[in-house]
């Protein structure tokens, strides 16, 4: 089984030279999908026939002519597919998508190909992987750890190799701790950016479909391509100017040629772990020699945030969310979350929303003058035995670093920066304002390269672009041409 | 008793002929103000000694050397004043406020002159003014008819002539029903824009302190005296550099040169008021007359979001604000709307926001292409016995063309345009995105002054600034020099 570079960079050259041609490399990834069933990475895979439509409006077409040609991606199961099943890992909730939410169509109409449907901790409810009646997720380095989750299949598939990228979901961190846990960047995009329509919901006023690649530079490509405002979302918000992938170069590396600032939180918990505590001092070590300065920030408003996700009022997104399907349908563990939204009071949805705006307030405050804050993406990480002798607890261990990011409407990237003694690799998380994303991506960047980390779960050494100078992005202004 | 022209402009000419002194007039307009007490405008006024501090900081300064130098105002009795009771017209819930309000620190500080605190409807929860353990206010043109409410007190002070100003506070329509009801302009300014501290809250979320004033020009300088980003509130919002006062004269009369168009809703409703009709009717061809061209908007979704604020959830947030106060202290009627907090759920609090987000994205689409939208501020008026015999039903109907504003983020400014054969004036409401104050008010005053109406219920002339060319707006984007 011919492993390949999947990154876009790489797979384009690949058609461009005739190494890859696109139906070959479709039923081949396909084939490696079934043979490493083991690792539970799949609810769906498209078969021959799901695949043509895909595969025959590329014949005869210039690898150029389309900027995702060929492109072989993965789908988590929460995500509408048109034609085929959307389970968010609950059989009875099973229903047949009639059409492909927008984010989907998008990438298919830029010539990506998806392969099938990707498992996942039962409606997007949990950061573990394990928590599925289609198989516990394994991780892709060490299949007796967890893979993450909840967007566990869509990791594991990208690590694998199998598809180029995976679209996840990110309410509490289902985009970022399976991300680093594979190996892989997992950004989750500002709330409202890339349209909710064809969605599961979780917590409906929170969810973010969230991009799962091999490095930076593809993310911020997908980013650009998906980022379309959809006047069908209640919940959609316009990409400003500035944040395109045209500017991310500017900020990756070598682009930047000026110092930047960045925060990490006073308190740090690594619950006991040494690894990961050192993975983490490395990595500020590295951002400073790229140029970074570094600045401590207290972290007990990010953390109070991070509690309400649960603890507060939230949990009653994801009892309306799921009330077309019997609580005895759900996994134990699931419908016991969920039960928690059934008692609460609206005066304490108000109270807690309340409670939010405050600490939202705190939260930009204590980032004023930081050009992102750094944080562990979690405090560590757990086999698959662990996990079953504290499922709860340490599934909310995982969420430490990653609840608080959409309460309080920020962007942020997991970035995989080296690995553990049990072969799993770990990363932190860069974090920023709503519509910071590809800033973000190109300081993810910097901190990725210098990591030199392979491809996924492969022995591939990445393909980047040569360092260029890249045009400023503009600082939140308009573009401006004066002529005369 | 000399009724004197209130009005910014007509006053500080007053004050710089010598025509008037700050301390004489301070003097006769609180004597006037006990004299004219059946109207029942006020809850507390500041004695002599009260008065003092805030007298004495003015002798020996130029009337030029401050923008608000001896201007009298009204403060509604749910906004602090340092060292007054706070009632919010509930004597149980009554504290003594430590510190102003920021708003009113603000005018203060420019130097303007607070006579006291103004009564309203309880917990500012009506739109009649009747509501009120300290009697019922009584409408300044004819004392039976409602004055609207629940900032009351504030116009009828403002319409009598006994201040030049007034601060309502408006979450249903509070501060716009009752400024044309007694013959003012009421601007309920952008969600955010004032701070909100030092107010006691109605539906903490939605809440907007609001100006009453004698013309929109008032209105104008107010706004930038008032619209200052407060850190310390959770709401707050900064106000964007192209809703400034000094962009005012470029929409208000003469100033523009360009059409412009503007909404009205396909359905309309003055539950049978011939009068109410008429007089919307001809501000429509006022309107049109001064360069509008008008288009009719499906208002189904607007209504629906104005049906919200007391059917759905959030009247959970008035029963949070007044958990401290016995709902036995309560007049009867403010205990039963906000017992309706009580029994909510979180999940009928978030189903409604998810509406909510609908129902804006349709209401915004709808406005598109529109510079603004103009509608009655009330279908129909009342007299106090025909409230008596109605009292909930009159008071919702009163809310149809308010009640969805701050739920929808947008911006009103009601103008009265006319009168009603009972002598009471009647007005129509212009809205427009959040931020869009300054061109609100703009568009307001040239139908204002074509409306030629004395000023508040005296019947003295207005005085206006000559209309001058003024400069254009830039539309919202940053001021921009270009040296060379």
């Amino acid at each position: 089984m011919a492993i390949h570079n999947l990154s876009l960079r790489a797979l384009r050259e690949s058609y461009r030279n005739g190494d890859l041609e696109v139906r070959a490399l479709v039923a081949e990834l396909r084939a490696q999908a079934l043979a490493q069933s083991d690792y539970n990475a799949w609810i769906t895979l498209l078969d021959e026939a799901q695949l043509e439509p895909y595969l025959v409006r590329l014949d005869g077409v210039s690898p150029d002519s389309l900027p995702l040609y060929g492109v072989p991606f993965a789908i988590k199961d929460n995500i509408d597919l048109a034609g085929l099943p959307t389970t968010a890992a609950c059989p009875d909730f099973a229903y047949t998508a009639a059409e492909s939410a927008p984010v989907v169509e998008a990438l298919v109409a830029a010539g990506a190909i998806p392969l099938g449907k990707t498992n996942l901790d039962q409606f997007a409810t949990g950061l573990v992987g394990v928590r599925s009646p289609y198989g516990e997720a394994r991780n892709s380095f060490n299949p007796d750890y967890i893979s993450g989750g909840s967007s566990a299949g869509s990791a594991i598939a990208a690590a694998l190799g199998q598809v180029s990228f995976a679209l996840g979901t990110d309410t509490a961190g289902s985009g970022r701790v399976p991300a680093v846990l594979n190996n892989l960047i997992g950004h989750k995009p500002s709330r409202g950016l890339l349209s909710s329509r064809g969605l599961v919901p979780a917590c409906r006023s929170l969810d973010c479909i969230s991009l799962m690649t091999l490095n930076c530079e593809d993310a911020a490509r997908l980013f650009d391509i998906v980022a379309r405002y959809d006047s069908g979302d209640s919940f959609a918000r316009a990409n400003p100017h500035y944040n395109r992938a045209r500017y991310f170069h500017h900020s990756a590396a070598g682009g930047i040629d000026r110092r930047f600032r960045f925060g990490i939180p006073a308190q740090l918990e690594f619950c006991g772990n040494p690894e990961t505590r050192a993975l983490f001092e490395r990595s500020v070590e590295q951002l400073c020699a790229l140029g970074g300065e570094v600045g401590a920030i207290d972290f007990a408003p990010f953390e109070e945030a991070a509690r309400l996700l649960y603890e507060g009022p939230w949990v009653c997104e994801r009892a309306l969310a799921t009330q077309a399907v019997s609580r005895s349908s759900m996994l134990p563990v699931i419908a016991e979350i969920i039960a928690q939204g059934d008692g609460r009071t609206g005066m304490e949805a108000f109270a807690a929303q309340y409670r939010l705006a405050a600490l939202k307030r705190r939260c930009d405050q204590l980032m004023t003058g930081f050009d992102f804050v750094l944080t562990p993406t979690t405090p560590t990480l757990f086999s698959r035995a662990e996990l079953r002798a504290e499922p709860i607890a340490h599934n909310a261990t995982l969420g430490r670093y990653t609840n608080f990011m959409n309460l309080l409407d920020y962007a942020a990237t997991a970035v995989p920066v080296g690995f553990t003694g049990c072969g799993v690799p770990w990363g932190v998380t860069l974090f920023g304002p709503a519509f910071s994303d590809i800033r973000l991506l190109g300081f993810a960047d910097l901190l990725h390269r210098d990591c030199q980390l392979p491809v996924g779960a492969t022995d591939l050494a990445p393909v980047y672009a040569a360092v260029q100078r890249a045009a400023a992005p503009p600082s939140e202004t308009v573009d401006l041409v004066v002529c005369g």
